[in-house]
């Protein structure tokens, strides 16, 4: 990297982090400095920055995919970006270590500046079964895998023939009543709405689309009679919204809430809660509930002059001490501060402030509808729609992205939504999953297509008779693998498996248990000699034969 | 599936494959036939339909990701779509399985008429290393995957310091100069040569797009003058065209030809060859080179008024006895033929036969210039680039398609090319990998990644000495493991292989290996037995404690 050798007197600043509060640092330095002052450095995750307050859009496909998103390069055109994983923070030898790209080495940056603006992620502890079966919304990619996975969900249910499946396929829950969610919940609703008709079946069922938010009234950033407006306008449009109720765990077919409701379910998207990224929570330096505490000139406390704070991973404070909330608007003058700052470090002068207290708050409810709440007035329906609208797309940089975004708008008011699924997951591999008591693992008459190792909890193993009656046939617990029977002998399952207790299970797909076993044949041989000693026990307890496979 | 139940009288028709045999078939079906008389089923493993002629524009991004595709349920409102995949067709029983969706079932459909028109797929057979490290260039999804990849190589070959790497990322190799070859590499040089500018260490260093062609010209599908224009246009825009050369094997830094030249590179695209799918592999049935034989009413021989067959599955010949070339417009006419037929077996009447002769040629190659043979007529350079875009755009079936591909364009002409990269792959799994005699498998000091098992051949254990030169410790061969002293002690590798023949591994990714062993403790005994043996070989043989990890 040419920013580890820049000329003796060439400041090194290092941003990590590419939302809206790292991006804009990076465009007031290119403004504020001369290329000979200092070079700039900024590491993210992706090559582009999202343009958080229209990400829902994707959903539904009134904005593409790429016109969300700009490239970071083209916004901040003199800076060096890096396109790997921040791994570690060394604030003591400044130092910042990267993720390795093709190769496997990992790459070291040397500053003698840092913004730190690493945004929060999603977290799932405590919540059994979310990781695997609850989506998040942030990123480009987290829009497009909700919008695919919706409308196979809607593919599948034209074609299932079991009722119940197939109200759970039509079944659509969000977590998270801030604006995140509810425009979530709005777009997913609207989409399934305009699309169903093209579903020769489903063009005639309802469908259903639940928000669950834990106060006692969705928005909480906004005012009262605005979050009631909203709550009107999608109940109206069909939105089920449950108060004072949390997302506890998940299944593959349902989601539970904090009351115990289960609410059966294909779809289930989280918006909350969120986290400090590992890299935050490593670091060894004064923080308030995980974040990093700052001044007012946004300085990382005891790294005053070297490091500054700043976005969702920073506790900002305002000089009249309030909390400077999580939102877009706050993250560009952060971001303008920490800028003027570092340009101040570098040439000698004096500290600004951070002084910004808000413009206001908007919130869109889907087409035709939203809520804002600007400069002390208050608006809902299509009028703040279009306020919406003009706001974001006035905010949105660049002349190019703009057009995009209103041809994107106007196209999309005169065409019906697009429903192609772009199918992109490679063959699925091992993966974890979550049962709750009772819930069917698989039923006997499936087709085999995985090998089951229970990592905590308990299952029965039933025979289904032909009367319709169940015998179990075998308790398993912690430990016990399961399903081996019908990938050795490539035939149906021959037994029920359900779960007795909450349960968490290893899943090895055929395709990477078949590869595992002839690579490495003492693999194969742990299940082999399974499948043998209970081909002998259910010899010896006198189950018929002819159920007995291999 | 309502299909299933139809009144007595109405005929059931299913229709395997949404490509343009398939889709027309049923469009044209719905034109003909009253919903009383027939219900239409089509089968495709995606909802939507590629519009492979602009398929390559996707790369650079000219035209939006969805714009290139249609989704079927639009295009064919009547017709019941199932988005699964074909497993298996009883020709004798007149059903068709269906791949599980959800739940791991099965489905049947049965059929009173049968159209098969399911394609052809990317083979890579007797080619070592072509499946892990060629990309396939036939639906959406590869379209998708190629755009991303390339993008990755430009933010990774931006980073790298390593000047070979760094060519490697630079060169970009497409097998086949067939229409598809020619558009790939043509769209591959405009896009990076267009987005170059926006790296700051890239934009003055030369990329290298190299095309390989089997035979003495490319396009053999056209007259020779337009392919030596073609070919001049090509190499004129910096794309190096090989002739009288195919790719031979792959691995993960370089393409190996025939001839025995090898190209370091880190993007392989492969348009040929192709194959037929598994079940029309598997259907016992009279064919010509593993295709269906038809005849001039496109009837499949000895199923003749219950079966038809077309597309590039099929081998179709017209009235005049010439094989129909795997084109869309013969698709076309092929599909306006095989519904005609059915609904003259419905309702009784005479057979039409297949009688088109083709209307020209067209290929695009780049930006501003193609070739065209129509009617006769032979256009080359800026005007046939016109007439490709008119001719291709008026074809595009619905107003929508028309409309946002003609916005595309526009926007494409006043804006640079977008270069947003979308992070799609999850977690990497188990995966095969194919090494050369001679290549590296990791370098000592390289971060553990994986364990290695070798299915096939054999490599060198070499210890990088402080002086510069390798000592072998050992040499490995078809079953051993290898790589699992890192992963269990969590260190960087303390050794170099290399490959000593060619040599196909199982590698198992950290994230996979760690699941297995903790999930499934026999599996992880295998490796920690095998990781004590080596330590204490490894002390034996008097090796320097200090390099012995765990």
């Amino acid at each position: 990297m040419n920013t580890s050798q820049p000329p003796a007197a060439t400041k090194r600043i290092v941003i990590l982090g590419g939302g809206f509060a790292g991006v804009y640092t990076a465009r007031y330095l290119e403004k504020l400095l001369r290329p000979e002052e200092a070079t700039i450095t900024l590491i993210n995750r992706e090559n582009y920055w999202v343009y958080q307050p229209m990400l829902s859009e994707v959903i539904s496909g009134s904005i593409g995919l790429a016109n969300v998103v700009s490239p970071i390069r083209r916004l901040c055109p003199r800076t060096n970006l890096v396109t790997r994983e921040i791994e570690e923070i060394d604030l003591a030898n400044k130092v910042v270590t990267v993720s390795p790209g093709f190769r496997p080495r990992q790459l070291l940056l040397h500053y003698d500046y840092l913004v730190i603006a690493v945004g929060n992620v999603t977290n799932f502890y405590g919540m059994p079964g979310m990781l695997e079966n609850a989506m998040p919304f942030k990123t480009l990619a987290d829009a497009m895998v909700l919008r695919n996975h919706v409308i196979r969900t809607l593919e599948e249910a034209e074609v299932e023939q079991d009722a119940e499946l197939r109200r759970k396929l039509l079944t659509f829950v969000v977590g998270g009543g801030g604006f995140s969610g509810v425009e979530v919940i709005a777009e997913i609703n609207d989409f399934v709405g305009a699309v169903k008709k093209n579903y020769l079946r489903l063009r005639n069922e309802p469908h259903r689309c639940v928000l669950i938010h834990s106060r006692n009234r969705i928005l909480p950033e906004m005012a009262e009679p605005l979050a009631l407006f909203a709550q009107n306008t999608l109940r109206k449009r069909g939105v089920e919204i449950l108060l004072e109720e949390r997302l506890a765990a998940a299944t593959s077919e349902k989601a539970i809430l904090k009351s115990g409701v289960t609410i059966p379910c294909k779809t289930i998207v989280c918006t909350v809660p969120s986290t400090l990224p590992l890299v935050i929570q490593d670091l060894e330096c004064a923080k308030e509930a995980g974040r990093l505490v700052t001044n007012t000139s946004l300085e990382l406390k005891d790294y005053e002059g070297q490091v500054w704070a700043l976005g969702d991973c920073a506790v900002v404070k305002t000089v009249s001490g309030d909390r400077a909330p999580p939102t877009a608007q706050h993250a560009i003058r952060e971001a303008t501060t920490a800028a003027s700052n570092i340009a101040a470090a570098i040439r000698g002068g004096s500290q600004v402030q951070f002084t910004f207290e808000g413009l206001g708050t908007l919130a869109s409810l889907g087409h035709g509808a939203a809520v804002a709440q600007i400069l002390g007035v208050k608006l809902s329906g299509l009028m703040a729609w279009f306020l919406w609208r003009c706001i974001y797309l006035m905010k949105m940089p660049g002349l190019n992205r703009k057009v995009r975004i209103a041809t994107d708008w106007m196209l999309h008011l005169l065409f019906p939504p697009d429903l192609a699924q772009t199918k992109l997951e490679p063959e699925r591999g091992i993966q974890n999953q979550h049962f709750q008591p009772g819930d069917l693992v698989f039923q006997q008459g499936d087709l085999g297509d995985s090998v089951y190792v229970i990592e905590k909890g308990e299952c029965d193993v039933l025979r289904e008779e032909p009367d319709g009656s169940q015998k179990l046939l075998a308790t398993l617990k912690t430990g016990d693998y399961f399903g081996e029977m019908a990938l050795l002998s490539d035939q149906s399952r021959n037994a029920t498996v359900r779960a007795r207790t909450a349960m968490n299970v290893l899943i090895i797909p055929k395709g990477n248990f078949d590869k595992l076993r002839h690579s490495v044949p003492a693999f194969g041989e742990i299940f082999r000699e399974l499948a043998r000693r209970r081909r002998e026990e259910n010899v010896k307890s006198e189950r018929p034969r002819d159920l007995v496979e291999e």
